[in-house]
């Protein structure tokens, strides 16, 4: 094989998620986009990779490379979009890595953008379905929340788990999420108050379920070598895998495992030379409780069977065995689905390099993001680590 | 920089292009994927790039990585659709070869898909109006045709080039297809029929602008050091490069000058040491009969304000200067807009091993091949060359 050069981060930025009612997808993309170019002082950009999802589906707007490149100046440079659902994001990233570690480009700039609220609630939820199969699963009526509503449900009746115990996957990232500008929900929540809400499909509450939101994400990549030039606290990309899975939930032979983050974190660890056991902290894709317990357990973080207990016995806390979605997660920081991908990484260089404020992680080194399309059908797992000295 | 693998094309496959009612965007993919599989007797693959432009729009799919890789029993890989407009097949092309030319991957299955007949013309010709800025220019009420148009008349005015002439492109391209048994439209037709039929955005008629069609096309690389193992013919991608222009036509200081294309060519010639007087044979993305002119003029191989002239007095023919559109070109072939770009690897891969039939350019050993999105707005411009010995 040949020689990849090893790739560095220099500089994030984001948008604050919320429903930005006023703003285009330009808009929140080309402020994500420049807030990362001036934090990592990148003297230029070779190429711009874009993960959005449905914006042609929302907003009748494709060709968003050639756009959002040209929104911030970048016009000349090599510009694609990427598309992986809910992962969309994080296969940005994984073909930023790609582009930087090959050589075919020096300075990289990836973004996420998703603009979910110009549309009607209904319209938007079409749209995520979009990530199962529209001519199967789709048409026999069932939403994307009811889709992951029968995984908890064969979660809850395989391992003896209660709601109260998956609950608590929400309860952390709210509780993470007041400390987050960027954040949708800046309130804490009890487990007492998810099992209140709303059921949207049983067992799922409103509150086990990410909202619906806009926002715009971007991170600059470049060689590590030159990384210092830029940036006083680079942090490497130590590995960038994606894998997918059995599209549909109906087709698979365990809908309980998700074997795409599997394959992808394997690779990433095998690739990094390192284990579930050197992570300092960890972002993980919880558009529903129930993925996020089921993604710690993918990832090797929690047994078979056990994410749930863990995760309400504080095994994701601040101050637990794995530190988690310290910025509020999906659930509370919020899901521009596009953009989710980017989002963990911007908040994993925040923590690498000591920016994370009140939720910080003393001494962080490691860090994990997995970003999930459909019910795991794509996984995009990221190693970051620190550079020290 | 790092040193890149070489990359051979292994095998190709495509579906016919044309008004498939009964089939549907899975059924064309997995047609022309396994199709490449067999042709190059793959042994494994690890990643699958497509490209697609409106699927969501147009049949409410996305996703179309993990699904198409789960159709033809690849799920596992890694697998992600890229878009850029009618560059899609172009880009992903570029992301296959990144892939296996960094080392991240061995065997990669591109391809590319359009399904455009699942609605009606009304929502495709809206589909297509997302390759320009929604905002600004569909809003004003413009079609993607009036755009070429416009561009069509400038032409003509500042160069005195003639209607005449810039039909000549299409003449060509039905020409070619009449020996192509997967082509769209198998009639010759004649300037006078170009110029007698409907006037669909003046000056271009029917009989300039490409059809509406689906179709798909794969093609399956490897490391040129390995093609010999699976292929008696591999052919080298000797250069692979992608590069923007400012989106929207309205907003550039000289319409007439394709930048995106200038860029990319110059990329790929440099990366490939070579220039416009090595070419053998040619595709160019001649969606419009004067997106074929300037394309030639942007690539190098007619001056600037001669491209009509020079496709007219038999410059593009099979025994002219450089042929060009060998299968047909977007005009008779088809444009099924997001497997375009592949369609010309394929026929390129075709005409440098000897399977052209009537069609065959006598000892082609190079081929350039130039894909494109809005306006130029993207442009993918890929050199191949045959392995020879």
């Amino acid at each position: 094989v040949s020689a990849l050069r090893r790739v560095a981060i220099i500089g994030v930025g984001c948008t604050r998620v919320g429903e930005h009612w006023s703003r285009s997808l330009v808009d929140l993309f080309s402020e994500a986009a420049l807030a990362s170019i001036e934090d990592g002082r990148a003297p230029e950009i070779d190429a711009v990779f874009v993960g959005n999802m449905f914006s042609g589906f929302a907003v009748h707007q494709e060709h968003l490379g050639s756009l959002l490149a040209d929104s911030v100046g970048l016009s000349g440079c090599s510009a694609v979009k990427v598309e992986a659902a809910c992962a969309s994001g994080g296969v940005a990233m994984h073909q930023g890595f790609t582009a930087v570690a090959s050589g075919m480009a020096d300075f990289v700039l990836v973004g996420g953008v998703e603009k979910m609220t110009d549309t009607s609630v209904p319209v938007t939820l079409d749209a995520l379905m979009m990530a199962e199969n529209r001519e199967y699963s789709a048409s026999s009526g069932i939403t994307f929340t009811g889709l992951n509503a029968l995984v908890a449900r064969l979660y809850m009746e395989k391992f003896g788990a209660t709601q109260e115990e998956i609950a608590s996957f929400a309860v952390n990232g709210h509780r993470n999420a007041v400390n987050n500008e960027f954040a949708q929900f800046r309130s804490s929540i009890t487990v007492e108050q998810v099992l209140r809400s709303a059921l949207v499909a049983d067992p799922l509450h409103v509150l086990d379920c990410c909202g619906i939101g806009d926002g715009a994400a971007a991170a600059v990549l470049c060689p590590l070598d030159r990384a210092r030039e830029f940036c006083d606290t680079p942090v490497e990309v130590a590995a960038s895998s994606v894998a997918t899975n059995v599209l549909s939930l109906c087709e698979r032979d365990d809908p309980l495992s998700f074997d795409a983050t599997r394959r992808a974190s394997s690779r990433s660890f095998h690739a990094a030379r390192l284990s579930p056991r050197d992570v300092d902290v960890l972002e993980v894709h919880d558009a529903f409780t129930i993925v996020g317990v089921l993604s710690l357990e993918a990832l090797g973080f929690a047994a078979v069977g056990e994410g749930a207990r863990f995760a309400s016995s504080g095994g994701i806390a601040l101050d637990g065995a794995i530190p988690t979605n310290t910025f509020g997660g999906l659930k509370a920081r919020g899901h521009p689905v596009g953009a989710t991908g980017i989002y963990q990484i911007v908040e994993l260089f925040w923590q690498l390099t000591g920016r994370a404020g009140k939720n910080q992680v003393d001494g962080a080194r490691i860090g994990v993001a997995q970003n999930v399309g459909g019910v795991d059908s794509t996984s995009a797992v990221h190693i970051l680590r620190r550079v020290d000295g």
